[in-house]
């Protein structure tokens, strides 16, 4: 079942620019319009024209509360009542809980117990209930499979989920609403990417203004398979199931769902390291006074990683995400000194420029 | 001549909500209009309506640039070509070298040699000249006096000149806009206060469109020259030359044009300690995932400290700036696990019931 030709399997249920505007609407009264920042300081050390989304500045500190928003608010009544489930590493269980103790539906949290301390502690104070395993060694899938049955809860899927997509879909509105206000066009956007959900959601809103635009996903070493999905043309799995950095970033394999729209949108993935995304959060501390957890920063990350190969190009870059324990936090900055990565040459080939 | 009234020294030159509507076209193009950010989360655990002016994300990392660069637009052609002169510990220094790179004029900065390091490699990095002095046995307006002579450059003061209060006054505008445009009425101002020409330009702006606003200025222990001046009715002076970790605002008294305009606009001046503003840092890293310096934090460490004492009301904050070493920044985080300082009781009086 898994390798059928997945455009056939999911047509119904696949989220378009209709949806996606209709999620938006849906979560208006809720969410946090983010700001598009740029920084004539940045611009001129990179030689890029860059724009950062600043969804670590949305409510629950990631992109996640939308989508979450939306797909708990479209559950018919009946559902509602059961309550909801969820399986996430922090930012996908803050957003169900906050957008559950909006709409007063019960919620049940199953995180892994490595999650940064700091997403617990969130997700807890929204009042949803919470249930731990171990990442190595115990199924969540499974879990929340038994869950289910016992109480008749709705799985909320971090990402393999029409509403969830149309819902972080918003996001990519909002980027080309902004744009547009600020009379710019884009010539590439770069999308931290885990499933693929929010990256899907984006693409179709930002293709459908900017029909133009180069989209790349960015991922972490190690749980790269977005980029070897879009050149095997199918889902593929990753080997590793925890060990980097970029806890927001760690999923088995792309959502069918999101990768149906992501192989017709997405060029190149690209890749980097831990290093790189703590020096990223460096940056953003000292250029744009931003707090970025890791996964968050995986996008500009990428963006100083290559920003030597875009020279002059207007660059739209995603910061999905901010919550970061403090002690993470003062280890990426404890790394000052240590100067940034040479960005790619613009012949060397290197991560951006090996797929399709 | 320091106690002519004052009212009357500077009728001229006053700012008016005019200038202020000037200065802000003519910054327009090279500003960030900074984003009015809110938290449902941090509304729930206070227990007011905050709203949050994020300076922070202002070009130079602070409010300062906006005074910087309408009064150096301002100059008369002929002064541009003799340079400017500025006395500062590192946001004025910044927001003075950037704008005139913008406007191609010779900058030479007069900065204290215990200013935090960021601020003076951010200051070099806009191609300005610097000159250092030790803050304890040197005095800085005797520099610039002596450089004014032998250059002909305009000494473009920090606070206590006309154009750079209505530059400032712009952030007031903002706020005012951004307020109207939500369909906020606010009922109190927080603003961080050094010279107090930031919360002059802001007042004057601010008072324009809703004039029954509370605002407050606040201040470092041990700087509270706002504060007692405020009570004695004309400008007085701190004792302390240094000390404090809000590096930013560290005036030796109110400016005498600013006090002018604020003795009728500010009620009771608020003083916060060190500790409270590092509780503030680490407060904005964790619920609002913006950097901010001390002196930044500073509005924000009013309303921690208050918040009890104004439950239900809406109240804003400007946060003034981000130039903060990651050192100092890891020793705000590190504090983490202390508990924030108890807020006021409403009826125990304090810092914030004993002036007029």
């Amino acid at each position: 079942v898994r390798h059928l030709p997945i455009r056939f399997r999911y047509l119904d249920k696949t989220p378009d620019i209709t949806a996606i505007r209709a999620a938006a609407s849906r979560i208006a009264q809720e969410a946090v319009v983010t700001p598009l920042l740029f920084s004539a300081a940045i611009n001129e050390i990179l030689g890029v024209r860059a724009l950062f989304k600043a969804e670590n500045l949305q409510r629950t500190g990631s992109f996640k509360f939308r989508g979450a928003l939306n797909a708990l608010a479209m559950l018919p009544e009946k559902q509602k009542h059961k309550g909801v489930v969820a399986c996430s590493s922090g930012n996908h269980a803050q957003g169900v809980a906050e957008a559950a103790r909006i709409l007063d539906i019960e919620a049940t949290i199953i995180i892994p117990d490595d999650a940064p301390s700091v997403k617990l502690a969130r997700t807890r104070r929204s009042g949803a209930n919470i249930i731990t395993y171990d990442r190595m060694t115990e199924d969540r899938d499974a879990l929340a499979a038994a869950f289910q049955r016992d109480t008749g809860a709705h799985l909320v899927h971090p990402y393999n989920d029409p509403d969830v997509i149309a819902g972080q879909g918003s996001c990519g509105l909002e980027i080309a609403d902004q744009l547009t206000q600020m009379n710019i066009q884009p010539d590439r956007l770069l999308v931290c990417t885990g499933g693929g959900g929010l990256t899907a959601g984006v693409s179709l809103a930002m293709h459908d203004r900017f029909p133009d635009l180069t989209i790349h996903s960015v991922e972490p070493e190690g749980f790269d398979d977005y980029r070897r999905s879009l050149i095997a043309g199918k889902p593929l799995m990753n080997s590793l199931r925890g060990g980097s950095a970029c806890d927001a970033l760690l999923s088995e394999s792309p959502g069918e769902i999101g990768f149906s729209i992501n192989r017709n949108h997405l060029s190149q993935g690209i890749v980097i390291s831990d290093e790189e995304a703590f020096n990223a959060m460096r940056f953003a501390f000292s250029e744009l006074k931003l707090v970025l957890e890791p996964g968050g920063a995986a996008a500009l990350a990428a963006l100083l990683q290559n920003a030597a190969s875009w020279q002059g190009e207007t660059v739209g870059c995603i910061l999905t995400g901010g919550n970061v324990d403090s002690n993470t936090f003062r280890q990426a900055l404890s790394n000052e000194g240590k100067s940034l990565r040479q960005p790619h040459n613009a012949e060397d080939g290197g991560e951006t420029t090996d797929v399709e």
